[in-house]
């Protein structure tokens, strides 16, 4: 099958890797002018994988979405939509399947990036989600992981996860697309909360984050319509491996800068979730006390060490 | 208040030490003979904690008992039993409080420790648990951690948490004995799952561990008769912190020795767990996998890194 990967970072070249690797004609866009592009096109690797001769390589959006029949976009969320707008564009792409691999909730609007994908292409577009938990370093080295794809239509959740299902990586069909997109975006949440502990010196109080954490945001996805056993599943407790306890996530080590007092120089994506979700918080009527914190803390500039005591110990007698 | 803890190990010594400093007259036993009282007698510490002068110490487990308004257990599971039939021949017991800080269930039976607690005390006698995360050494240092304090009596729960609540341990009251005791119990075994997939390479399957082990879980402690979100609380999930990922936790570590075939000198607890919750599984009638797969790799001896990975990759198609 034909596959394009728009967007060549870090993930994005991994799931070009990837998709050739099970089988796939696969092309990977980039920007005009991208450092990223060019730096593959030249060396066919970068600092994670090697690109075999078989992957294409284009600029041209036209191209890497009129040449394929599923189409995976993996860019930052919050140029989703503006990116989108310039996609929807170009012809025949209600014929396409789009998946979006990327977490993140618009912020300003809370909106999940199905939500922005359907506003600016049109309803009659198909698009999926690929989330759940994996390192691209344990993936190149043959380690296998557990993910999940998922969509409104189960055909499209069928069709993806047969062309993309293997040994390496074993799908699960998503059955809350709801649930999965606010708890893939939530899960950079809790990584900077969890970043904030261990910087704080307070480690071992990530386990009462894990089950805290993941009621509130039960709260929330239920309150919008989800079912709230999905944050339980892979696409948010399941990556609390990779962004909790892991020395690589971007979320937890700003968290971990932020409280330290580290310069950082580029905000991480959970940021932008923490006001997405401090806006749903209010416009579902539902309390959120640790995001609540991270919010008081990023954006109102409280104190983080009395903010994160005075959240673990307030007093909250029942757990739910 | 009097309060004496029966067991001066590691967590005996810690409750003795955490009881004393909100307050009350505490009293710790240890069996005659034991090399940790006689140790705590002379020196008034261990490798963990230094004990105040405040604090008596016994071995006359009648002086402890009678002496005392709620009587802390912290001993091993599996010895419960047959050290209740002590007890329960000692007089007054059931104007007492007993609280059980301890996690397993009874191999062989598949008893939860309330369960065992009521068979050999009397159903007259009140009796708590008191779960959840936390280190000895944080503790110490002044960091603080939640916990769960839970029983099928409310005025138990009220009366234990009330009496040990600090700003050091903030405690929820447990809505779910069942489902806080076999969480409890069975955290030890997804201890030693973590430890089998961090000895194979494999740690970045503990996200999808997570997601799935706490799933079926949740369903062996429904058909239990409890609730299926209290696997996600304080006493389990809140718990992994602490076992998943803490190089401390001995049954981490038992199943990371186990898979780099490094000879024990001590089964973890979780063992006896794991025979537990097999036969639960067959006596309830629900399919365990990641439990059914440790019991085939330790009592069944079947080859480590392929029933693991088999594990993770069998054709299941929905998380839910």
């Amino acid at each position: 099958m034909n596959v394009s990967v728009l967007g060549c970072g870090r993930w994005g070249s991994f799931l070009a890797w990837y998709t050739n690797r099970v089988g796939h004609d696969v092309m990977l866009w980039g920007r005009p002018g991208s450092k990223n592009l060019e730096s593959l096109r030249l060396e066919r690797k970068n600092e994670y994988l090697e690109l075999p001769e078989t992957i294409k390589f284009t600029d041209s959006l036209e191209e890497a979405v009129e040449s394929a029949e599923i189409i995976i976009i993996s860019i930052s969320a919050q140029q989703l939509r503006s990116f989108l707008q310039t996609v929807s564009a170009l012809p025949h792409i209600d014929e396409k399947i789009f998946l979006l691999c990327m977490k993140g909730l618009e912020a300003g609007t809370g909106k999940r990036l199905t939500q922005v994908f359907k506003e600016e292409m049109g309803a009659g577009c198909h698009v999926g989600v690929w989330l759940g938990p994996g390192h691209v370093q344990d993936f190149r080295k043959g380690i296998p992981n557990c993910m999940v794809i998922g969509s409104d239509e189960i055909e499209v959740t069928k069709k993806t996860v047969e062309a993309f299902n293997s040994e390496l990586i074993r799908f699960y069909y998503g059955q809350d697309l709801i649930g999965n997109e606010i708890g893939a975006a939530t899960k950079n949440v809790m990584g900077i909360a969890a970043g904030m502990l261990d910087g704080a010196g307070y480690s071992s109080l990530k386990g009462a984050l894990m089950a805290r954490g993941t009621r509130e945001l039960s709260r929330i996805i239920r309150a919008m319509g989800g079912n709230d056993l999905t944050i339980y599943g892979l696409s948010h407790l399941g990556d609390y491996e990779a962004t909790l306890f892991s020395p690589h996530s971007n979320n937890r080590r700003f968290g971990e800068d932020y409280v330290k007092g580290i310069p950082f120089t580029k905000l991480a994506e959970g940021v932008a979730t923490i006001e997405a979700l401090h806006h749903l918080s209010e416009v579902y009527d539902v309390e959120l006390p640790i995001c609540s914190a991270l919010y008081a803390i990023l954006f109102e500039h409280k104190e983080t060490s009395k903010v994160l005591v005075d959240l673990f110990l307030r007093p909250v007698k029942f757990e739910f």
